[in-house]
């Protein structure tokens, strides 16, 4: 083990597209943790679309960023030595932490300690973590789907997605949703086990798209997206439909943001649609861990990740699941165990 | 009492902006009732937004009108001769009958027999009854302001947003409305008693407006109007408001309605947005009307209308009042008792 650090700092704020010019590998000298601190090295990181809100200026739900920051992201790392007397060298966790390849943990980062035998500790980042349970409260405690409705799921292959419209299944909802490739389609009906399905980049309109495969309307979004699929999703709607508000990936690279139209529909249709962050929800995780603990056991419902290699390709894997070029939930492998 | 029964029908149909041109005076004979029917002498006559959807085709909460179709409204009458065990001759009533002088009545109209000494009894087309239960269900069931709260209301003179925000100030919340004239906002100022409020016509920016006038930002938003005003608001909602929505006035007579820009605030800020239509909530309108009877007697509630004379003149008070050019609730007086 060498004194060397790698991290990735934010070098320039984009005003659309975010490339690997707004990033920056810089080698830094491994901290020493002080009183109460833990010194823990980075094994998988994970990229998500709320980071593009906080390269902006101006309201986010997420801080903004800092020209030289280095960046935060969702970490499970290995304890390498611990002044913190709720962990030992050697113990796996979840924090909140940072992109580089060793972080200092305070025991401010939302730390948990994580059982390497239960699953892939990848999975922490994904299914067991804040993405599975945003599917959960987005889908059972806000979609609330009744057996027969129909529910529908953008970005149905992505980390959330393909856990959201697996729980409806569950709970008996008749489950559609729209993936970016016909792989992604496939593995939407095949693994996930949707009802159907279209790759939203192959039809002619998503109007039409949605009268095929939701011919009895729609009951519940699960919105991913937002942009022209939630204008449609507007005119599919059945009367009472409740809306996700989950994120709107659509619209975060755009200058302006593409205009909704349909919201007229609002009253006559008596919709709901409501927005919420994962955060707000964690006391749920623990339940939400046993339920899907469970599920993963009886083949119930199936999991997906596409890992990128290396802390140097953190950006590219961050910009590729921003344009939807990821196939299943994005993390960075930065180190093997 | 001639023979002669005057009505309205709907001559054509619009794609914009309605005119009197889509209206036909006819004048029909006095129809006789049938067995459990009622004639009806109609005295008082509301105009209502939700009636321009009923004027397009396609999907609407209203069936849509047919052209050469005498139209339909909620009136106040009484009853001329009666074959129905409930009424009697000379009984008030409020129901949902037609464009014209005289109606029969089925006993399918939500009729209700109305007390003619309990409060004018035009009060029944407004504050005590649809737009009041309106305003009602909009604000507390669905805004739920709690104390200290910012509520804003747009078209706060007219019939439901004199209401809603009165009621949001009872209940202890600082209420703000935006209006289309300085008389309306002095109204609304003066006599509705709102903490603070705008000419909406004479304002630079919304944004700017709700910036000075909401300080503390918005956390309940009873949406008349849509478009513009609705984005505005959208930037300047707290974390965890709620967005009522009742309809979407400022989009009706549009041949393609404004899009909307901000919605991808909805998960970074937590927000609800709810549509309704009242006649889902008609059991309330008991408990509804002696709340409201008893804020009038104390003066704490207070309101206003806008009476067009005579049928012939319904064409041109539906279209003033979806023009914004109504001061209060809008009714026709067809005859006087």
């Amino acid at each position: 083990m060498t004194n060397a650090n790698r991290q990735i700092t934010f070098a320039a704020r984009p005003t659309t597209w975010v490339g690997e010019e707004h990033f920056a590998l810089q080698t830094n000298t491994i901290p020493t943790p002080g009183n109460g601190e833990m010194l823990v090295r980075n094994l998988y990181m994970s990229v998500d679309p709320y980071m593009r809100g906080m390269m902006n200026t101006g309201p986010s739900y997420a801080a903004a960023l800092e020209i030289g920051d280095v960046l935060s992201c969702r970490v499970v790392g290995q304890v390498v030595t611990s002044n913190n007397p709720d962990f030992v060298a050697g113990d796996f966790l979840f924090g909140m932490l940072r992109w580089e390849e060793y972080s200092i943990a305070c025991g401010h980062e939302d730390l948990r300690k994580i059982n390497p035998d239960l699953a892939p500790i990848s999975w922490h980042l994904g299914v067991l973590g804040a993405p599975g349970l945003t599917a959960w409260v987005g889908m059972m405690e806000l979609g609330q789907p009744k057996a027969g409705e129909t529910v529908f799921v953008s970005a149905a292959s992505g980390a959330v997605g393909q856990i959201a419209g697996q729980l409806a299944r569950l709970h008996g909802a008749r489950v559609v949703g729209s993936a970016g490739s016909d792989a992604k389609l496939a593995y939407v009906l095949d693994q996930c086990r949707y009802d159907a399905g279209f790759n939203y980049k192959s039809v002619s309109s998503f109007d039409a798209a949605l009268a095929e495969h939701c011919p009895n309307g729609i009951d519940v979004y699960f919105d991913n997206v937002g942009g022209a699929m939630l204008d449609a999703v507007l005119l599919a709607a059945n009367e009472f439909a409740r809306l996700t508000e989950c994120g709107m990936i659509s619209q975060y690279n755009l200058d302006e943001p593409r205009g909704i139209h349909n919201l007229a529909l609002f009253a006559r249709k008596r919709l709901k649609m409501q927005g919420f962050i994962v955060r707000d929800h964690y006391h749920l995780l623990p339940q939400y861990l046993i339920d899907m603990a469970g599920w993963q056991k009886s083949g119930e419902v199936t999991y997906r990740e596409d890992i990128a290699e290396g802390l140097e390709a953190a950006p590219s894997a961050f910009i590729r699941m921003l344009k939807g070029e990821n196939f299943g939930k994005q993390v960075v492998q930065i180190a093997t165990v």
